[in-house]
Parts: structure tokens; C-alpha cells; sequence
């Protein structure tokens, strides 16, 4: 090294090539110093000061435009400026292809990742070994409906506002392998936690083998009554799949405390980790009745637990390092107040569309709704409108067909962000008479 | 916006607020300023005047560090920096929420993501609709063994020289569905083609449906005769699939020539693409006879051809970012030159180590061999080896038990790189009397 630069230096073109050289070796150790140019995290005694303020100033870590607002946060989140500098510190650090013992390759995958699951497990209550980082709970979900050994007439009993993602790893197996899928109708709204007991109750029969559902439903944003919905399927020998994509760094969450079997999620949505980094959870004492769907070494390992099922060779780590500060970010602010903030906001937005005339589709219930309401406003046709918010406002919602609205509320907006939203929809209305 | 800013500097803590936030702006469309510092590409006409020199210049890209050598890219890559800033300019991009009109969601999965696979398309040889981009070969080789119906006593056939990733999804299937995987054994060294396509002809039966094989292999670095293997597969009316892991990026490659039905790789390795970019290719006619593994909307849609296998849900689209760039890099050095420099630096360091009594394990005959040469030597504890060269020489070589070693020649390696590692593997066996 010494020796070469000694060589280059000696000649006017080796002077430039060392001068671009040492460059090249600084801009390596700088490379992402520009990102501690985005302002500091606030300080928590401004929460305790003005809360309004706190929160002004936490969305000045997102790289979403000053003048933007961002409604659709249920389809999927921003990663604020410490979860990127993180990744991009996961990638300074892991192409340099000189962190590890030569004993130890497999820093881009066949690897626990307990720096990763440990706050991870920490944060959704439940055991590392309990835990595999998939891409997010699209995938999860395929692992649960693939790995579980059902015969031609075995039914999945699921609600009919499950996501895509979630409904069709069924579909295909019912297709493949006969197994059958059963569909509960929740009401719009559900009304209470009873409501949606009975008619899971009473659907159950003879051949249902796994109760699926989602935490929060992406169709109306309703939270359902997982705790006890996990219970009823433990009393009747069922196990219990959820989605819970929406749920993580959205509400606070306690995995055993659930009680259900399994368990996905999409930190990319709520946490604002890295889209490409999502769990999957199986209760211990199920591991070992979930096949694997993606396989290399240690496929059917039992003692690895839950790990089998994030081995599938190197993958993205450095997205990993991002999810890992998305966890200390939310610890950071709290999940409380994040919890407290997303109901707050929620709330707001959901009165004001009532007053409106908008007909929540969500719950009446409080406690069983969180940052997602869902609204019907009938004569508003939610394509055109979204277009005209996005186009003349930078506000962007997502609705559904054809008068829904989904209006997603991350800890991050402003009330006056909000406003701004209500004024458009009511310029809308007024312009085009609906 | 700009009221915003008015009301917010009349007063001084307004104006420190104004003044970080402008900051916090600066950063975002600077953020990634600093990889520019890395020296620019050397120019095309430096390799005609002095190769070694362009390839020299060449090696400045990469973040590895000057003093590192580094023969472990049959492991893995290392993205160098026009591919880092790809990545990082796709999360600035994508993070801001502000690209697409509202019809057009799906940035993070659900896309057809022509764009990434357009080029890519071009680059193998094939159509983008028979292309699917997932994260690894591994991911591609599951799908392939999930996606295909076979019965108990159906059997796939393989060389015992295949990786982890592409075994295991086969016996994961043996054991769950019965169905039977049969092995060729590799010569080591292969001698040649006739004498593979024997040993294959030999083992194909009845019941084969299968023929699966690395087109270099992970464990020796043979270079397999993809094209003929695939052509004696069609003509008994079986099925070929190729775990390409290796190729792309290594050696030129066209997929239709080649006549495979399936094909796997893993970019993130020759090619210096970013970790988590994969792809499975599958032939247009082949496409419907393959079910999905991870699924959601459009799961089942042959409208859409391969891009069914990558609707995965919202997913780590920077990574494309980087595989697109990743491709542009090898076009802009030329695959023609990279292939060639690939075998020399293979080439040089075989004859080296054959001087010193080294058994190959690759192929005597240079047209099935590449950029990965592995040796036998006898008496040589590999991984002590591994361990003293590590931390001794910062030299990071691969092996396997007891005395193999694998050495990878990526293009952006140097000679004299190659000559440290002779002079540390000479040291090594002089002090060990090994």
C-alpha cells in the first residue's frame, strides 16, 4: 500500500491518480456525512412542553416535500432519515468485505441475525427464536399457508377484508391441494368485539383447521379482537394465523400476550423500516409443524427454531441494519406516545369526516380502530378525487371503488396537514357539486 | 411552503428553525453528493493502451479497501460505487412519496418493473416476460422445485456438486411429497463435455422428469455444458433447470441459446449487483406449468407471464436501483472484456498453484473453466490457512474440508493482488512445513 503510493506519487499522472485515490478513500469514510445535515431528532421535553411541536419537528426526519401530505402510510411508510443512514451504514459496512472472521462468512444471509432479531423480539414481545426476517407479510403469510400440512376439505377460515396478500397463498393452495377456503362477512362497521366473536363462533365447523385474520384490516382499518379471537381457536384445537402488517410500530404489541400461533408483519409500513424487511412469528411449540417454503442449508434444522426460515442466501442486510434503527427510533419517541398519537389523529379526521357526512366504515368502537380510518362518502368518486387532491394539492389518499377513502394517519403528520386535506375534499365537493 | 417559511422567520427561534430546515432540504437533494468523490470510470481507450492499468483503475470503484485482496467473490460481491449511488438515489427517490400519480401505486412491489427487467432481458438473452426479478438463485431454485407437480417416485436428477440452495429445495420435496432426487457424481476434475453428457445419459430413467444442474458449480468452479445437457434433456422429454448463481456477470450469457426451461442466478455475486437482486428465468412455454410460491394478487394471471413470480408485495426496489446499474457497469466495461479477464486471472493463478503441486478440481480443459479455480492440496488445513491469510495478510480465500481451496478472480482484481496471495500461501506451508 505504501510501497504503491510511493510509485505514484513519483510521476505527475501517479501525482493525480494518488490525489483521486485519497479522495476516493475519504469519500468512502464521508460517504453519507451529509445525512447528519438533516436537523436532530427532537428532544423528548419538547414533547412534554407542546406535543404539537414535538411532533412538527419529528417530520423533518422524512424525505417526503415539506409541502406534501402523506395520507397513505397504510400502503406503505417513509423511512426517516436515521433508518436510512443506518442502511446506508449497512452497506458502507458489509461492501467492504473486511468485518468478519473468515469462520464466519455469512454476513448476508444463513445467519441468526440476532443483532437484528433481539430488539426485534424485544419490541413485538416474544422470543428470538420465535422470530425470521422474511421481506414482509405477504411472504410470512405464503410461509404460514404453505407450510402447514392440510388435507383436500381442511378448511382456512378467514374475513372477507383480507388483503391480498394475505387471502390468495390460500386460494392457491386451495386450487393445488383441495384444502377450502371459508369467508366471514364483517359489517361496515363492526360495531364491537361480540359482533365479531359470533361470527367467527359460528363459522367454525368440523374441518376448520386455521383461523385466519388480519390485526388491522387494509379494507376498513377496523383493529379486530385478536387476543380473543386466538382464544376461541385454542379452545376449539384450530390454530391461529394473523396479519398484522399494519399493526407494527402502529399500536403497541405483545406476541405471547396475544397468544396467537403466527404471526406476519410489514415494519415497512408503521415502523417506516425499510420496505424488503418483515417478520414472521410461529410460536414455539408450532415451529416444528410449519415446512419451510424458501430452503438452503439448515432447511429442516429443528434446533434453529424459527431461524429456517430466514435462510434462504444472502439477501439485503443492509435493509436489516434500517429495521433495526426503525426499532430504536419508535423505542426512542416511545410507542406509547406514537400509539397515543396515531389514535389522536385518527380520531380528528374521522369526526371531521362524520360532520361531513362520510359513513365510517372502521368501528364506532374507539378501541377497535387506530391510525386507519376507513370512510364511504357516497356520490364521490374516489379515483377523480385522488387524482384532483394529488395533482393540485400534494395530498395523497387511497381510496377504494368506488366511494371508500382510506386515510392513513402516521405519527409524523401535522393537524394542519390534516386541514389542508379537509379543505381540499371540500373544494372538491364544491366544484363538482357531489 | 413559502408561508410557512415567512411566519417562521419573524422571530429568532423561527430563524434557527427556517435555517435547519433549509438545511435538512440542502441534504436531501445533496445527500449523496459525496459518491461522486469516488475517481470516475477509467475511459474505454485506457484498456487498449495498457489493460492492466484500466483494470487497475478499475479496482478504485469498490469499496474494499486497497490493502485487502480479495478472492472470496464466488461467495459473494461487492458492489462498487456507480452501483452504491444507483441504490442510494433509489431510496431518495422512492422515499419521498412523490413519484407516481395516484393510479399508479405500486413502485414497491405488485409492478411489472420493466424498467429493471428490460435491461437485464437484454443482458441474458431473453424476453422480460419470462423473467421474474426475486432475491437469489436460492429463492429461484425453491421456486422451481415448489412451482412444478410431480408425483411420489418422480424424480429430479442432479450432479453432487450443487449448492445448498439448490439441493435442498429438492429433498425438502422428497420428503414431503416423496418425490426422488438422484445424483450424477462430477469427476474431479471433469475431464470434458462428452464426458458429462455420458454420465447424465447414463442416469437419466424412466421416472426422470428433472434435470437440474449448476451451470458452474460452487463447489469445484466446472463449468458445465449448459447447452448440451439442456438439449439431451429435450430430447427425452425432460424438463431442464440451471442454477446460474455464477454466470451473470462471469461469462457472457444468452438463456435462449443456451435452451434451457428454467434458469436461476444470483447477480449479487458476478455481476456486483447489490445483495437481494436475483431473478429466475423461465421459458415462455414453460411458464404455466409452474405454480407460484409467494403470492398475492395476480398470483395465477398468465396475462402477465414470469412477472407473476415476482409479485411478492411491497419490496426493496433500491436493490434494482443497483442491479440496473450493476448492468450498465458491464455493458459500459463490456462482458467480452470482463469474460476475458475473468479467465486470465484464472488462468494465471491455476498455473501457479499446479506449479506448486496443487491438484485441480476445476477442469483441465479451459473452455469449462471460468473465474473460479479450486485446488486440492494436499496437506494444507484449509481453514487454519483461511485464518493465518485473514490475519496475517488481509488475503481472504474460501476453501472446503479438508484441503480444498476456492479462489475467485472477480475482473477488478489485480496480478499483483494474485502474487501477494502466492507469496502468503508459499509463507504459509514454508513456516508449517506443510
Amino acid at each position: 500500500m505504501l510501497d504503491r503510493r510511493h510509485f505514484l506519487s513519483t510521476s505527475a499522472a501517479g501525482f493525480a491518480a494518488a490525489l483521486s485515490l485519497q479522495r476516493g478513500l475519504l469519500s468512502r469514510t464521508n460517504l453519507f456525512a451529509q445525512l447528519e445535515n438533516f436537523p436532530p431528532l427532537p428532544d423528548r421535553s419538547l414533547y412534554d412542553k407542546n406535543e404539537e411541536a414535538y411532533w412538527a419537528e419529528m417530520r423533518k426526519q422524512f424525505l417526503i416535500p415539506e409541502d406534501e401530505v402523506y395520507l397513505n402510510n397504510g400502503t406503505v411508510g417513509s423511512s426517516p432519515a436515521p433508518v436510512l443512514r443506518a442502511v446506508f451504514e449497512g452497506y458502507e459496512t458489509t461492501e467492504k468485505m473486511d468485518q468478519q472472521d473468515p469462520e464466519d462468512y455469512p454476513i448476508w444471509g444463513y445467519a441468526a441475525w440476532n443483532e437484528f432479531r433481539d430488539p426485534l423480539a424485544e419490541f413485538v414481545g416474544c422470543t428470538r427464536d420465535e422470530l425470521a426476517l422474511v421481506r414482509n407479510a405477504t411472504e410470512a403469510n405464503s410461509y404460514i399457508a404453505n407450510g402447514l400440512d392440510m388435507k383436500p376439505g381442511d378448511e382456512v377460515l378467514m374475513t372477507d377484508q383480507e388483503h391480498p396478500g394475505g387471502e390468495h397463498p390460500w386460494n392457491l393452495k386451495a386450487k393445488r391441494y383441495g384444502i377450502v377456503v371459508k369467508k366471514v362477512t364483517l359489517p361496515r362497521p363492526v360495531k364491537d368485539t361480540a359482533q365479531v366473536l359470533n361470527l367467527f363462533d359460528d363459522a367454525i365447523g368440523p374441518r376448520t383447521r386455521v383461523l385466519f385474520f388480519s390485526h388491522i384490516t387494509t379494507f376498513s382499518g377496523v383493529v379486530l379482537p385478536a387476543k380473543d379471537l386466538c382464544a376461541l381457536a385454542r379452545t376449539k384445537g384450530i390454530l391461529s394465523a394473523v396479519d398484522g402488517a399494519h399493526v407494527t410500530g402502529m399500536m403497541r404489541l405483545n406476541l405471547h400476550d396475544l397468544g396467537c400461533d403466527m404471526y406476519s408483519s410489514s415494519p415497512h409500513k408503521w415502523l417506516q423500516a425499510p420496505k424488503g424487511s418483515g417478520f414472521i412469528y410461529v410460536r414455539d411449540e408450532v415451529i416444528d409443524r410449519v415446512w419451510n417454503t424458501i430452503v438452503t442449508e439448515g432447511w429442516d434444522d429443528p434446533k434453529i427454531r424459527a431461524e429456517r426460515f430466514q435462510r434462504i442466501g444472502s439477501s439485503n442486510v443492509p435493509a436489516l441494519w434500517g429495521l433495526r434503527a426503525s426499532l430504536k427510533l419508535a423505542n426512542d419517541i416511545g410507542m406509547d406516545r406514537i400509539e397515543k398519537r396515531h389514535r389522536a389523529l385518527a380520531d380528528y379526521i374521522l369526526a371531521k369526516m362524520m360532520k361531513r357526512g362520510a359513513e365510517s366504515w372502521t368501528s364506532p368502537d374507539a378501541a377497535l380502530r387506530c391510525a386507519i380510518v376507513t370512510v364511504n362518502v357516497p356520490g364521490v368518486p374516489r379515483m377523480d378525487l385522488e387524482n384532483r387532491l394529488w395533482k393540485s394539492h400534494k395530498i395523497r389518499i387511497r381510496g377504494g371503488e368506488p366511494n371508500k377513502l382510506r386515510l392513513s394517519t402516521p405519527y409524523y403528520l401535522r393537524r394542519e396537514d390534516i386541514d389542508r386535506f379537509l379543505a381540499g375534499f371540500d373544494e372538491y365537493r364544491r366544484t363538482n357539486g357531489v
